[in-house]
């Protein structure tokens, strides 16, 4: 049986009767937790298991991205309840300073330049061009232009704000065939933005390229007039919620090795920001206190046991996950060419063949977890079946 | 370094500015459970380590009675913020169907049998003469009377609660040596109350009996000149709120094999007084599916490590609790004639051999524990020293 649970305040699990009540304020918000949603899984299992009298059936977690951290989280804080987990692109270490800051632009910029070096530094050079044009109005309605917004464009910031988003999603869904993730892209879509960028004629201005790249991202069907840069196409406003509260993840750009505009992270902005949106002061230390995270060797090494860490290295979130195996059964599978968790998508013809021998190294490691359990279940069963 | 916290709710530690706020109806008093008691314990170990600089030093949880549940608790869900924990008379299993409902008012029961027969048969036989008196006003007013209250009965119930009470309390508190932890006692004080009861010459009335021996409880310094029956003179009532919501803990007594009046387990009538008492809905399948429970060898023979359970089988929440080896880490110290989680009282003179003993077993595990993360730290330092 596979159930696949939806987290509270997302899609149609609303409380308080409607999305507007739920998301109305602090107060409502207050139980749009990870620890709630976790117990609110841990209840599910429960009563799944009681109802369908299979006490001893064994569970299986998965989760990509946050549902991979929490698939993990839910190992450590209900292991009665579960036998193992997948935790698919889980960054369960990219709090406080467990990781570098850096890491998360490092590896996108990482991906760009790996496809092409012009393709890298145009995409660096265009931040100062896009900065200077926003000091004028002129230069604002260029920028409008350029990029075929719907409406005037405010500031520069916003421009450079849509993106990065687009180059950072680019990486997270960086998948060897056309898919549709976050947005329709075409297969290797980052080699694509590059060679659409690389190969328009000597003499190109620069904001050209970089409008010619990130069509790639924002309108690969090629069905849009004009661009919207405030849409949230992808809801997330829970999860603004939850990173202005327990889900403090230090972002930084390094001016060596990142082709974003150099910014060193500043919590500071963050609280101001969480503040004026919600009036709550986030909580930057909480998820290491209740999640454990430093020195994770040891909390899971001796605590733990029956979790595989799937990480693509193209994902820029493979920096703040678990990349090393822990234990006998707690253990990293690693692929060079994989993005944000790859092997949870369904299995397609188009599937090179590392992602088919990940996916079966996790099936052979999940049978064994099974076949562990149901062996000690046997042996548990022998004095009743022989009295 | 040895830190004594305070449960929230409990002792000085109120929300809300004060006891009468914090205790005002079942909206202030939602933040008085067990998860955020554990929550509260995880930001203070790991705020201490951060102010003392001493992030990798080893903690070890004690508690006793549900401040054991809660160190095995803690151990379960915060195995990153301790190495171990030593659960004294801590009854994890007494939920739900784990164990029979019946065990609790069966070792009471069998202390006071094997103490005396005679004994354990008055005091089973004073529950109807008590029921009978208390079907008439005159009768009520004899029983107040005889048990020197200092106000009118108004119900035989009243008066057996009373009784019911003190018969538990004494078996809980039946230490080999005089001690103050619910009552001042003297040693042994079943073996007292028994004592009492029996050496009332023949023809005594059965009432004057009980009310001899219960005196050993209620009055053992003789200042008392009138009872109440309605005192809370634990200051239980933050426990009655966690009994109506998270702590349902299932009670029966066994017609065949109590001295107490029989009953079933009767969780409607627990339903209605929650609701009546504070307009809540107790939970009782909750603390399993938070905590385990059903089949806790597993869950924590595969997913724990470092737990003593230490159980003394006088104390009548011995049966709930885990009374044999779960895994190398996982043990049980089990003392015939201990009684509730005495290990965790201060070393006297009057300590018998058995219990030195336990203590030293107990001290001994520990240091283990202590000697291998020690050990741990060290083979984890030394590249850093050779380089």
């Amino acid at each position: 049986m596979v159930i696949f649970p939806e987290h509270r305040y997302y899609g149609e699990s609303m409380p308080f009767g409607s999305r507007e009540e739920a998301y109305k304020n602090a107060f409502t918000l207050a139980y749009l937790t990870s620890e709630q949603a976790l117990a609110d899984f841990a209840v599910l299992i429960t009563e799944l298991k009681r109802n369908a009298s299979a006490q001893s059936c064994p569970v299986i977690l998965f989760g990509g991205s946050y549902g991979g951290m929490l698939a993990t989280w839910m190992r450590l804080k209900y292991p009665h309840l579960s036998i193992g987990a997948l935790a698919a692109s889980a960054p369960i270490l990219q709090f406080e300073n467990i990781v570098s800051p850096d890491t998360f632009y490092n590896i996108v910029s990482n991906n760009f330049r790996r496809e092409s070096v012009s393709c890298f530094n145009t995409i660096r050079e265009s931040w100062d061009v896009i900065m200077s044009l926003g000091m004028t109005n002129t230069g604002l309605s260029l920028l409008s232009k350029t990029f075929h917004l719907c409406g005037e464009l405010k500031s520069a910031e916003d421009l450079s704000n849509w993106l990065d988003s687009a180059y950072s999603y680019l990486a997270m869904a960086d998948y060897p065939y056309p898919a549709d993730f976050l947005m329709p892209l075409p297969g290797n879509p980052i080699k694509e933005v590059c060679r659409r960028m690389d190969s328009l004629p000597n003499g190109t201005n620069i904001l050209q390229r970089i409008f010619e790249g990130i069509s790639v991202y924002y309108n690969y069907t090629g069905t849009v007039n004009c661009f919207s840069l405030d849409d949230d196409p992808h809801g997330m406003s829970g999860w603004d919620w939850q990173a202005c509260t327990e889900m403090i993840m230090p972002m930084a750009s390094n001016k060596n090795t990142s082709m974003f505009p150099a910014f060193e992270y500043d919590y500071k902005s963050d609280e101001e920001y969480c503040y004026k949106s919600y009036h709550v002061t986030p909580r930057p230390t909480w998820i290491t206190t209740e999640f454990g995270g430093h020195d994770i060797k040891t909390a899971l090494g001796t605590f733990g046991s029956n979790i595989i860490f799937s990480n693509g290295l193209l994902d820029p979130w493979s920096g703040g996950s678990v990349l090393e195996n822990i234990s006998d059964t707690i253990v990293a599978l690693v692929t060079e060419r994989g993005a944000h968790h790859l092997d949870l998508r369904a299995a397609t013809a188009e599937d090179p063949d590392w992602l088919v021998d990940q996916r079966a190294s996790e099936v052979k490691l999940i049978e064994g977890w099974l076949n562990r359990y149901l062996e000690s279940k046997r042996v548990n069963f022998l004095p009743l079946q022989s009295v």
